[in-house]
């Protein structure tokens, strides 16, 4: 299809607004008068609180408020919106009143669809070092830590449960009492019968595959403020993805009307799914309350941020893979154990999502996937980039590789031989595949890496240097459907100058996605760029719902509800100028901001023309707008692959990434310069995924080792390679201008790509993440290299 | 009617946030680093510049920028967003270029109907006495005025009008070069042949009548503050009462496409038509191009607020009327001269205005209206509560009671003799009226003051201290159908709790239509007001489009808008209701937060269920929301009466009023407490223009005397008796549950009363205002009283 703005690298909506620093963020807002509030973290993995003593703090001038777990949520707010009042009575906890659940899923209408509500503001019992025990609000930062160091309290240290096998095993301290085993959720799918499709392959092979815990790291820490506005109502200004979601589990949180909370998005720099959860907001309205409305601001720090909100699920998996000769594969079978850490959060649904994205790529007659998410006490893991799927694709692509090495066969024809074909309908989510360029990504990788020359070369390599060669494969989704909701909103308002307004209810994070819808309705209502403003604001009072930014939905589901509202303005615009010219609407065109008839362009009336009689014609004057909703029943699978190149320092253990190519079909591609930005952040993600991030704790005691940004081993632009981008864009027609995600993808294979090509270098294969120079030596130095 | 919210006397929505400091008014936005423009008036009240040399404000450490003329408007911004380029060049004032027009009227299509186009932004010419000669832009307020005092500016000064007679005779320099004469304008209309109508008459009477210039005095003064959005845009964040003109007006004056022009309305102060023009907006508009897009703030101060935006016309009215011997009139020829001042504004409307409002009272066989606007080197008039109508019919109804004197007939019986009947048709506006209720006013009136009584008792007085009761008519509209365009919008979302957001365009100025639009909304919903959520704040990007508050329109007008996005919301939550019941939606109602049955009121679903599934629905799911907008084409007319008692201190001139009573035939009164609050300060306002207040001016030189709250005679609570407030709710067919307009009526006739009391006390005419005791004084000594 041939797109006039779509398809463009036009400059981002707010490029210009973020290298001038006019971008404003959470923090960016100066409220008069604004407290600060900071939280006491429980210096223990798991312990009950015996006592608490808050005298001293609240004694202390310029401590406007203390509050623990005593103080919430000790009024039912149900039906009137409260002040804070202190009546002097300590009210036991109790660990059944309005606990909730912070995962940045839509509301569910059944019930047992619903995210798990296994927590509370603040906590009698910490259940990892972190936890929130108690929160102050003082007229400033240093009388805010100042007071935290005053309040006493007394702990029940219990035994620190700091990993899967020790909260599993037998007799373990259960972390929540409720439950009668730490585990959180089990239960996947099956296709066929995995064992009857061994029986029937030429070969069965196994491996095991262990990712560890990363940390998100975004830019900009969680910040929020929050205040009782004129009318009363709680509004909470906030770095989030989700502001319709922190609006709701707000609300739920403290028992109030959902109506009565108000949550507005600033620009925001960054979530990777860190903040599509409500980590700081819940405490933060109860703040403004314990005030009297006041503004009261919580601003983690990075040592905060690091631990005390949410981390990648750490995965063990053990696979098992039935196979032919031909490298046709017949069954597979996946068991998977995923570290939530201390509550909910998101859980069980990574372990889910994992399960189901990875089941578009490689059709198999028989696939099992057995995973079980488990509470232990670390820091809570919940949504991160990729949302399962760097840990599964990881541990299978892994594992293929380790077949075709058995096989003696090709990596990159084993998976040509078994990856799907357009038409296929997935057995489980019913999502049929409408367009599929992987087999044209794999094509243009291996030409941009030179695989088969590389290949030949690196055949005989002697040295403590050596270079390989590696790829990995993957299947994502466009959102969520069918597991959740997938509404989206748009409203369009047309000036008198013929340019407009568009307010979506999407959330741009960084990612660009204003920039993208931006250009879906320059492109529908044949507008430049620059008279369309798009508003970056998101403000669940008036902007149109839609459930945020996650699962790669934007482009995809938001974009429909865009188009869908650019479409309306369009028809609204041509119904209108064939009222003043008596033309019919269907034949008028819009293009270059003229109403012009269709069968010969000739220009009828100007749009501004049109647009000026929308606002003044004394008889016929409407103005001009559409106010949509989009409800999408559908999913648009995008498909990719990394090609990756190392050296290997064998007598160091350090692995550097010479070459990386990520190949994407993402459908369409709106806006190549973003996308190729898009492409190299999550690659760059992906590298540190592989060869140097992870999130250490002491093993007996819990402690976080490395929660800031030196010891935490980020990759910097010095361990970055020149990042290789391509794109095969096989035309997506369920997509708006069609379109498949591209958000998360490329994150999920750089770590199996490098992986493999270490294997191909090395002859070792690393099965556990990350690749850092202390556990490749370690490898190298098992497998008698050194 | 019956009706559940509307009619009751609900608090404020903004009650709690007033008395609390929590409504938020454009001086409460703290931004950062936020720059301060100050603005040099002129000396003078007819002169022209003939240098100006800035070169000494420039260089002072802290000045950011300084304005003249030949900075204004230098670039043509029509095609590109401009920053403010400093090219070094002094280019000649053209007058032709980019003059703009300052009156909040809403554009019109037909060039003959828009406003007068007479202003720069900063002017060579000084016109009167407080123009705007040049502006500085500082990082504070004292650098601020320390750079005013270095600009020097040489002037030759012309002979200075300050008077209607003055500007119009023979000889006298022009103001406004381009014009032949110092008119903005002059017509009216004529309605049968008013010649013939006095021959026709048993009697004729001749009268002339005089108002001074007075002054708005709202709370707050004009403030503003603008800067370049992230996306280059011009936000202006201001008191206004008409965020919409201000967006045109200032992309006019600038020659900027107006989608690049938001303007924000935050709570307003107060405004009384002064806020109904654009003064200061386009020079802060200006000011931040001149800085680079950075924040700069105008707060005017009261004694600019006085002279430097609006005042009020002074009128010279010259009345005369046939009427036979039992009190019918048969002709009026009223010739009125109207002193606009410096620059045209509203100018012209406001003659306009008050002979067809003052049409609609007293239907008469032959109408002749002459008017004519002068300009005069007076600061200049514009909008103010009444717009011609407390001038005219101060004017008429003293006439009026002239004429009863003289026929000796009892002046109440007289206005009941010739007032209008339902079903009359103006014969000029086509208007109809479709409700009257001021025979009923007049009764009411009448028994409140107790006027048979008092009449019968002042009869005869004796002493220096003498008493009189007095009364007088008015009628007006209900917006400005059909002389300008009516367009109101309103946006409901429901949110999943069953509460509602309600955005308006219509701007709450102080006169409490948010409380009302509450009501409205809260009746067709059956919610309860808490569960409304009115926003205060009117964003042109975002907000439905309304023309703004002025004419009284809002609860008429706007209030159709929201009455029909209301009934929109219930039609789609009864249809929703519907697909989840398959009961037919005309079969369904909605009460008190439930879906009922109609023919049996049972309970179906509650709001709430239909309001979640409207979200959550995973094949349904559509927020329920409208979008709204109205184009009234159709006006109703509300009436009124003043009835007045007065001491009379014969030997000091000081007129004391004992009581006062206003009854509103407004029809349905919606909020009965606010729409007292609304007459009291009306009443205020009116015995203020009756007895002391006046801007006054040195004859010669044009300087304002006066221009500040201390010499300015503002009736205090000391002055101002109890004020008696009643209704006759004549119920208005056209208007949403039936209301007429209340805004304005209340100021338009206490000063007749007054005036026609202080007539039946002491047998003086006082027919000029106001009527203060020097006035008082001299009018007892020349009818020789003393």
């Amino acid at each position: 299809m041939a797109y006039t703005v779509v398809g463009k690298s036009v400059s981002r909506v707010d490029a210009i607004a973020k290298v001038t620093g006019k971008a404003k963020y959470t923090d960016d807002f100066p409220e008069r008068d604004m407290l600060v509030g900071k939280i006491l973290h429980s210096p223990y993995a798991h312990a009950i609180i015996k006592s608490i003593d808050v005298s001293l703090a609240k004694a202390l001038p310029g401590v406007e408020a203390v509050l623990t777990y005593k103080d919430l949520p000790r009024i039912n707010y149900a039906t009137s919106l409260p002040g804070f009042v202190d009546d002097g009575i300590e009210e036991e906890f109790e660990a059944d009143r309005l606990k909730y659940g912070t995962a940045g899923h839509p509301y569910s209408l059944d019930p047992g669809h619903r995210d798990v509500e296994d927590r509370h503001i603040l906590t009698k019992k910490a259940r990892f070092v972190g936890d929130n025990i108690a929160a102050v609000v003082a007229t400033d930062e240093l009388i805010a830590e100042k007071a935290l160091k005053l309040i006493k309290v007394e702990y029940e240290v219990l035994e620190a449960l700091t990993s899967t096998d020790a909260a599993l095993k037998e007799g373990a301290p259960l972390i929540h009492e409720e439950r009668e085993r730490n585990i959180l959720a089990s239960g996947g799918y099956a296709i066929g019968d995995v064992e009857e499709a061994f029986k029937e392959s030429d070969h069965v092979f196994e491996g095991e595959y262990e990712t560890s815990i990363v940390q998100h790291c975004h830019m900009e820490n969680q910040t929020s403020y929050a205040y009782q506005d004129s009318d009363g109502r709680i509004v909470i200004v906030t770095s989030t993805q989700i502001p319709q979601i922190v609006r709701r589990v707000v609300a739920q949180s403290l028992g109030l009307p959902w109506g009565r909370v108000r949550v507005i998005k600033p620009f925001v720099g960054g979530g990777f799914g860190n903040k599509q959860d409500v980590c700081i907001e819940p405490l933060n309205a109860a703040m403004t309350l314990a005030v009297g409305g006041r503004p009261v601001k919580i601003e983690l720090s990075r040592e905060e941020s690091m631990v005390d909100t949410r981390t990648r699920h750490a995965f063990k998996f053990k696979i098992k893979t039935g196979i032919n000769q031909d490298g046709k594969i017949i069954g597979i079978h996946i068991t998977a154990v995923s570290n939530t850490g201390a509550y909910a959060s998101h859980g069980h649904s990574i372990a889910g999502s994992a399960g189901g994205k990875f089941r578009y790529l490689y059709p198999t007659k028989a696939l099992k996937y057995e995973p079980m998410t488990v509470y232990t006490n670390l820091p809570v893991a919940g949504a991160m980039r990729g949302y399962g799927c760097p840990q599964i694709f990881y541990a299978f692509e892994s594992h293929l590789e380790d077949i075709a090495k058995r096989l003696n066969m090709d990596p990159i024809e084993i998976r040509r031989k078994n990856v799907v074909e357009v038409g296929y309908v997935d057995p489980v989510s019913k999502n049929k595949i409408t367009s599929c360029g992987i087999r044209e990504c794999i094509d243009k990788g291996k030409a941009l890496i030179k695989w088969d020359e590389k290949k030949a070369l690196y055949k005989e390599q002697s040295g403590d240097k050596v270079r390989g060669v590696g790829m990995a494969c993957f299947s994502y989704a466009s959102g969520t459907y069918p597991v959740a909701l997938e509404l989206a909103g748009a409203r369009i308002v047309l000036n008198q100058d013929g340019s407009v307004q568009l307010q979506i209810g999407a959330t741009d994070t960084g990612q660009g996605s204003d920039t993208v819808f931006g250009q879906m309705v320059a492109e529908v209502l044949g507008l430049p760029m620059d008279m369309v403003h798009v508003h970056s604001t998101q403000d669940t009072d008036i902007t149109p719902f839609d459930t945020g930014c996650y699962a790669s939905r934007q482009t995809y589901v938001s974009g429909m509800a865009v188009e869908k509202a650019a479409l309306e303005v369009k028809a609204k615009i041509l119904g209108f100028a064939s009222s003043m010219t008596d033309i019919p609407a269907d034949k008028l065109d819009l293009l270059d901001q003229k109403i012009v008839l269709k069968h010969s362009g000739e220009s009828v009336l100007s749009l501004e023309q049109v647009a000026m009689q929308s606002y003044y014609d004394r008889v016929l004057a409407k103005p001009i707008t559409s106010d949509i909703s989009n409800n999408a029943r559908i999913n648009a699978i995008p498909f990719g692959v990394t090609f990756a190149e190392v050296e290997v320092d064998i007598k160091t253990g350090k692995i550097e990434v010479l070459e990386i190519f990520n190949v994407h079909d993402s459908g369409t591609i709106v806006n190549p310069q973003m996308a190729e930005g898009q492409v190299h952040g999550g690659v760059s993600m992906g590298i540190g995924y592989a060869l140097s991030e992870q999130l250490l704790f002491d093993a007996v005691t819990g402690k976080p080792l490395n929660n800031n940004l030196l010891d935490y081993k980020l990759p910097t632009i010095m361990d970055t390679p020149d990042i290789g981008v391509a794109f095969v864009e096989a035309y997506e027609p369920t997509g708006p201008f069609g379109v498949k995600s591209l958000g998360e993808p490329p994150t999920i294979t750089p770590a199996p790509a490098i992986r493999n090509a270490v294997l191909d270098a090395t002859g070792v294969a690393f099965n556990r993440l990350p690749m850092n120079p202390q556990r490749v030596f370690e490898g190298f130095k098992n497998a008698g290299l050194i």
